[in-house]
């Protein structure tokens, strides 16, 4: 039988739908975050950090693989191939890019080159509750400064910028730690031979992941990560990086070095890494950074060494840093636990160095831009919701010039106004539009009305309340609505939005 | 012979390079269209429209083929198969996600759902001078509102946004027109069978891209793509739409139908469709629309009927909408020309039926980002460069607290201040960053200052100056150099800013 060519050419319809792990962000959402990345913008603009913003595609060469989670190498990204043979892909996070351009346009930015980014990254990974495959990233780093005063700074400002956008003093601490202490450590351990770099690699990047996981598996099963391995839960087994008891313990022993004090704390790693210049050095920056930074007034109360800080990147070369939110939110089942991590960075002195050959050193920060706004949000310091326009409706579909010369009105003073668009024909429909728009107020004006030149103000907001309270004794005083003369409309509404 | 284990390690090194047809934007270019879109949007909620932000990435059925330029279907987008199978794309406009939101959303939005979005789109084309394969759209829409009063508010937030980021009225003109109109010529000139509207569609879609071409190919070039083709300049020749001379006149009468004033155009427009109730309806929508905006005081000064303009996109059913900018400017043969359009949009009743199989009226605009951008810079709205932060020298690199101190303490005070964090030995070179930087003034505390307790602050803007006009003569009042006492540093900075 011949196909239908009517029937042929009805396809199936599209489904609605955003892909797998990718969401959409609306009305407040949207504009709250917006908020925070300007304040956090103008923390950063302050310290004179100039803004830059690199296409979210790349090339694959250029990205590289520096995705934090090595267990799940190669794949990670979106990637495709472009016409021209070149491999395309999204970013996956802001450094990368950045690498590629302190590179490209080295003879033509300032040295150093400070500059902020915020932006989307993109992640091709098997998506969860919470886990999206795109999401902001807030960055800022120094290209091109060797000196640790340029990771004092960068902890200094990722503190003000906590405290700017509403995370009290108190709430928050900034942990600091030195790759080259551990680099000691791991010396001291064993597994690592300054003489010759590359062996043990795989087992030191065993070490750093289970350090880095201290938080989640608590010390023993770090202890077995860093011995013959670690079965979970579910049965699944991680392998171990091999390490006898006593080097183990020397681990260990990093992890809890921290003490009462900085100087007691720095005394003890000192001890640590005894014998391993490395060590040493990095022990000494780590005072540097602390006494630069005391200097300024930025206490242990805000920003403290902590050796249990690892960082799981493995590009990090210096200093690594955490900013934690120590107040307490109740989890999934109820239970109380700190907030957790809302920031971090460190010194990588080699991202540049793949492009160029030469050695351009460079620390920066990562703000993880939902986690900070979910803290926000649970310290009620976002109020989840804006403020909806004034809602004119129509009663009378010929007039609407008129209604849009209220709404236009009401703008041209500054409120926020739009006339209903819809079907005028329900008015009940349109109550329940500027209810759902969140109004506070909306304009009516009937035949009888627009005769005597008057329109009617409802004030939504105390409408509500009197629903709730299920009396309107005790709002008597105050009518949830007023007839006006049309002349008086910015005036009235304005004094209704200020009640 | 058995490969070198240690050659094989060292790759090549990969191409610092953003990939073809991709840029980065720097400094100024950010927060220049930051503050612009930021004006916009401002302008957007006020008119009660809510941000929407979707993600970059779309299942490619849901985004459908809808690019503007038809000549090349297929391509176009940039798609890659997902792990689990569904093809992915990152999105070319605003329009196709809304829509998608729309339907996937429905139960939820209110309706009628006036949204904003702004974000980068990705266009996979053949790159070229100022042709970008990302770039930004800046869109507003009203979905759920069937009269064309929701049109009406869209030209004329239009105009309110191109003169709030600093367009000024005469220099721009919103141009209205409808596709109800140009349907009804079409019946007169025999290419749309009301009865059949399958017929000739292959047709009606090269008359609309040669009407479309107007401003570039002129009458006599439409006059040819619309009867059997044009060869241009290259010997290429486009296939016509295949119109006979008298169907052609039909067309062009239409084209050309724009009169003195706003009734002259209508009653001529309506003279040519007699006969097409779509074509009257079309009118009948233009004169309610003009009268709306009149109304509200947006006359022809600002918004006019211009039957020449149709919008090359195919989905648009009603009301066209296009702003043009009318101030001229060279172009890059030095020819005086008028800038031209920085926005359009128009009523797409369809989109959100590919989804739901149920009618749902939507229009709306989008804005060329980097098209206003341009214009803001040709008329010298945006400075091109943002002032950079003064510069504490480092002149004892033991100090460096002191210095990052002094920097502190004019941030404190609001002040944009960095210390010099590269290798400080060479002091040339401080003062050279600090000239990179466009910074006003350097901070310099030597050993001898610091001993009595003063700092010297350089006034770099007047240096440049004095160095410009090579006399220190006229600047011999107003010292390019001062010596202050530590504890004014904030008072002395400000004042120098100041001057």
């Amino acid at each position: 039988m011949a196909p239908d060519p009517t029937k042929a050419k009805s396809t199936r319809r599209p489904r609605a739908a955003t892909p797998k792990g990718f969401r959409d962000y609306f009305g407040a959402e949207v504009s709250e975050r917006k908020l925070m990345l300007d304040q956090i913008a103008a923390v950063y603009h302050r310290y004179g950090f100039d803004p830059l913003e690199t296409s979210a595609v790349e090339t694959v060469e250029a990205l590289g693989k520096f995705l934090p989670d090595v267990d799940r190498p190669n794949d990670g990204v979106f990637a495709w191939q472009d016409e021209d043979a070149d491999w395309l892909a999204l970013r996956y996070d802001l450094t990368a890019p950045l690498a590629r351009v302190a590179a490209q346009y080295r003879n033509d930015l300032p040295s150093p080159y400070r500059r902020y980014a915020m932006g989307p990254v993109w992640r091709n990974e098997k998506p969860g509750p919470g886990r999206f495959r795109q999401f902001y990233q807030c960055d800022a780093d120094t290209v091109g400064a060797a000196s640790v005063a340029a990771d004092a700074e960068i902890c200094a400002m990722l503190a003000d910028a906590l405290e700017v956008v509403g995370i009290d003093r108190g709430d928050y601490v900034v942990r600091i730690n030195n790759r080259k202490v551990l680099n000691g450590v791991m010396e001291m351990a064993g597994v690592l031979d300054p003489a010759d770099p590359s062996r043990f690699i795989h087992e030191r990047g065993i070490v750093l992941r289970a350090i880095d996981k201290l938080d989640r598996l608590g010390p023993q099963g770090v202890r077995d990560l860093l011995g013959e391995g670690r079965k979970d839960e579910s049965g699944d087994v991680t392998k171990g990086a091999g390490l006898n008891a006593q080097q183990a313990e020397v681990v260990l022993g990093f992890v809890a070095a921290r003490r009462d004090t900085g100087a007691a704390t720095l005394a003890q790693l000192r001890d640590l890494v005894q014998g391993s210049a490395t060590g040493l050095d990095g022990v000494a920056e780590l005072e540097s950074i602390a006494s630069l930074l005391a200097a300024q007034g930025y206490g242990p109360d805000r920003i403290v060494i902590d050796p249990s800080v690892v960082r799981g990147l493995g590009y990090y070369t210096g200093p690594v840093y955490e900013a934690e939110l120590t107040f307490e939110i109740l989890d999934d089942k109820g239970r109380k636990r700190q907030f957790g991590s809302v920031a971090g960075g460190g010194r990588y002195d080699d991202l540049v160095e793949r492009f160029t050959g030469q050695k351009v050193p460079a620390t920066g920060v990562s703000i993880g831009v939902d986690r900070l706004l979910a803290a926000l949000r649970a310290k009620g310091r976002v109020a989840g919701s804006t403020p909806g326009p004034v809602v004119v409706t129509v009663m009378d579909r010929d007039r609407m010039a008129d209604y849009m010369g209220m709404a236009a009105d009401l703008r041209a003073a500054g409120i926020r106004a739009e006339v209903y668009l819809g079907n005028p024909k329900n008015f009940g429909n349109q109550l329940k539009y500027a209810d759902k728009r969140g109004s506070p107020v909306a304009v009516i004006q009937g035949a009888n009305e627009a005769a005597k030149g008057t329109v009617i103000l409802k004030d939504l907001i105390l409408g509500a309340r009197i629903a709730e309270s299920a009396t309107l004794e005790e709002w008597k005083d105050r009518p949830a609505q007023v007839e006006i003369p049309r002349a008086d409309l910015v005036a009235a509404v304005r004094k209704m939005l200020d009640q």
